[in-house]
């Protein structure tokens, strides 16, 4: 069973949006097993709508649309849904009766645009759009299907969890197989070529139904092992099981889930708390670990140092140690840790304290250099790293390194 | 002028990776005047890759690729190219002696496979990828032209600012109309149908080559006026100028830098400093305020209170207020921002305290409650929301709300 992605929305095609509405459902559709063939971005426009609806219907068997269904002249997608699957528009009084209570409290919201918004095809099945004003679509073409959703990313997400996801399981049960595999490794330490190099052999006598991919990103490369359809489940876990035996001296995690999960999720089940103490990160680090939900288990807290005064009031960094040493050094980012470990109450805390650029830098410390500290237990240790030259990649690596440190040391 | 991305990698399309490239390409592209007419994101598959170029050349004058450029199996991108255009691969001495020059400190990664990525394809020229060993390559077919890209987001970005987009500047300059523009106003407190309805007659009276688009996020609506080459300069200022006298009462930015820039421009113009103390927001709104260049300028810090022992110890808030008034409330954001402005020593302190869920919320304060306050030098303001119901909506959402808060209070 192939499905295709069509994201409307000239937003997209000026680079004004980032589509992240993409790769969550795509992770939604393999895991129900159905495959992803193509994700296209067009625009808000007709001719071009109708080519990609034509395009993807021949390729794939399930087409899924996001956006240009909001009440004002820009969107048009749902006229050009109708005029493709022959439709009129007519009043549900459903979708209306949902709208009204939607805006009950704003009056202002109910006016003749939001009204056209509970006008639907009438040849299409409307789904509840709980959050939004937008209706749900799904049209029938011959045996395969077309469902029709918001572009707003949560209101995406539930309609897709909510509605879209059991409409196509409960449609296409009986032909989809679910044997659909991905299984991650995460390894540090070792570059793209040489960690492909050690599995040659293991790649050449993998059986043709079985894909090794590699995802090298800041330093880590995640190992991504496919199947899609063609191995029973103890297959793909003895050849999961040797690829990890392979990699074992670079193995971060034996999963694909973002390492600050993975230090949540270590921490969580030894009853340890941890706070950070961030300067060139800049809370950065501190939002990782309170991004999802139960971090309040073991997240503490931060202080975000970004002006030295604040490391010298706040974190107790004596000012001739930042004089002789220099504020990027071994001796700051270590105060820094033990400070806002003791200051906080934590297990463990984290400091970091670097150049991200583009100005700051000298021969001795160039735009990159980061000084980062793990406070623990049984006592602080630190490195020193060259993390690239522009801002945004030094300071994601930054946190990525911070956490690769915490996992070893909680691996311990 | 058209372009066309396609982006290449099994990664997209299981949901592994978001694919924040096109987003920026098609910025980037559109500067130059450049119109980006479609994105496609295939699978590491040779027929999907050859049917997408095939594709891309029937409608489009630039082919930009990104993706599958790696040195291991899974790339298969550079031998496709090499089938597609029927070239054949040859070693280049300048870009060997460049990927020797990379990687001269660490010779394990100088090995057999690395050795491949010096391969080109005879026909295409090669430009300089100075970050990274995958060549950068330009194919002609015809009067079009193909160029190919590492996948690997920074990567990529030199490469499109050092090579790719001088050399598609100096090759078709000529045919390039210049008049692409973009304006952008930001506007806040009304909805979007609302606003659609307050400028019916203008968008009536709009030329043909005039779009109007409609962009709402989180409680901020971008209102977006488009030309490709139909007006003029001085047209599109009229009907610029015209449109935000239409929505002068909502206006919080006459461009569509984010927010948190136009935080620290007003900031930075004025000499004064900001900080922030952050419970559900957790570090998301200091990261904000330092992402970009020159935060250093009025960006001092913060303290992330996750815990409630945080917000006593360090901020000052009473166990008794905490106990009688509970922490997401007035009382204690109020202490919370004027404790870190004193704390920091700055002229601003936002704070924040709110139930991000998915659990912690009651009848009275439900999931998505936040309580904010703004501490300046003439006093402070606080104010209660109701965002939503997800964890991460509701955080992107404080952020929003905090930054419409301060960017009103440097305004008046």
């Amino acid at each position: 069973m192939r499905a295709e992605i069509i994201t409307i929305g000239d937003e997209l095609l000026i680079g004004q949006v980032v589509d992240t509405n993409s790769a969550w459902m795509a992770q939604k559709l393999n895991e129900q097993g159905i495959e992803l063939y193509q994700i296209t971005s067009v625009h808000d426009d007709r001719e071009h709508i109708i080519a990609a609806l034509n395009e993807a219907f021949n390729r794939a068997d399930i087409v899924l649309t996001t956006g240009g269904l909001g009440p004002t002249k820009d969107d048009i997608t749902k006229h050009v849904l109708c005029e493709y699957f022959g439709a009129h528009l007519i009043e549900d009084q459903r979708v209306r009766a949902h709208i009204e209570d939607l805006y009950k409290d704003r009056p202002d919201v109910l006016n003749r645009l939001t009204a056209t918004q509970w006008l639907v095809p009438d040849n299409a099945e409307i789904l509840e759009n709980r959050v939004g004003s937008a209706p749900l679509m799904i049209f029938h073409k011959e045996d395969k299907l077309l469902a029709c959703m918001p572009g707003v990313p949560y209101e995406m997400k539930i309609a897709m969890e909510e509605q879209i996801l059991p409409y196509l399981h409960s449609s296409f049960h009986p032909f989809i197989h679910s044997s659909i595999y991905h299984r991650t490794l995460q390894v540090t330490g070792i570059a793209e070529s040489t960690l492909a190099i050690l599995l040659d052999e293991f790649e050449n006598k993998m059986p043709s139904g079985l894909h090794l991919a590699y995802l090298p990103k800041d330093g880590v490369i995640r190992l991504r092992l496919s199947s899609y359809g063609e191995l029973s489940e103890a297959e793909m876990a003895r050849y999961f099981a040797e690829l990890k035996a392979l990699v074992q001296d670079y193995l971060i995690a034996e999963t694909d889930e973002p390492l600050e999960v993975i230090v949540g999720r270590l921490l969580t089940e030894r009853h340890q708390t941890i706070a950070t103490a961030e300067s060139c990160t800049g809370g950065k680090l501190a939002s990782l670990l309170n991004k999802h939900a139960g971090s309040s288990a073991f997240y503490y807290g931060s202080v975000i140092s970004y002006d030295n005064s604040v490391k010298e009031h706040i974190l107790g960094v004596p000012a001739e140690m930042i004089e002789k040493h220099g504020v990027v050094s071994e001796e700051v980012v270590r105060v820094m840790a033990e400070s806002v470990r003791r200051l906080l109450g934590t297990d463990y805390a984290i400091a970091t304290s670097g150049i991200a650029g583009p100005t700051g830098g000298s021969e001795a410390k160039p735009v990159g250099t980061v000084w980062m500290a793990w406070a623990t237990p049984e006592g602080t240790t630190a490195e020193c790293f060259h993390l690239g030259k522009l801002r945004e990649q030094i300071t994601d690596r930054a946190c990525l390194k911070a956490l690769v440190g915490m996992i070893k040391l909680l691996n311990r």
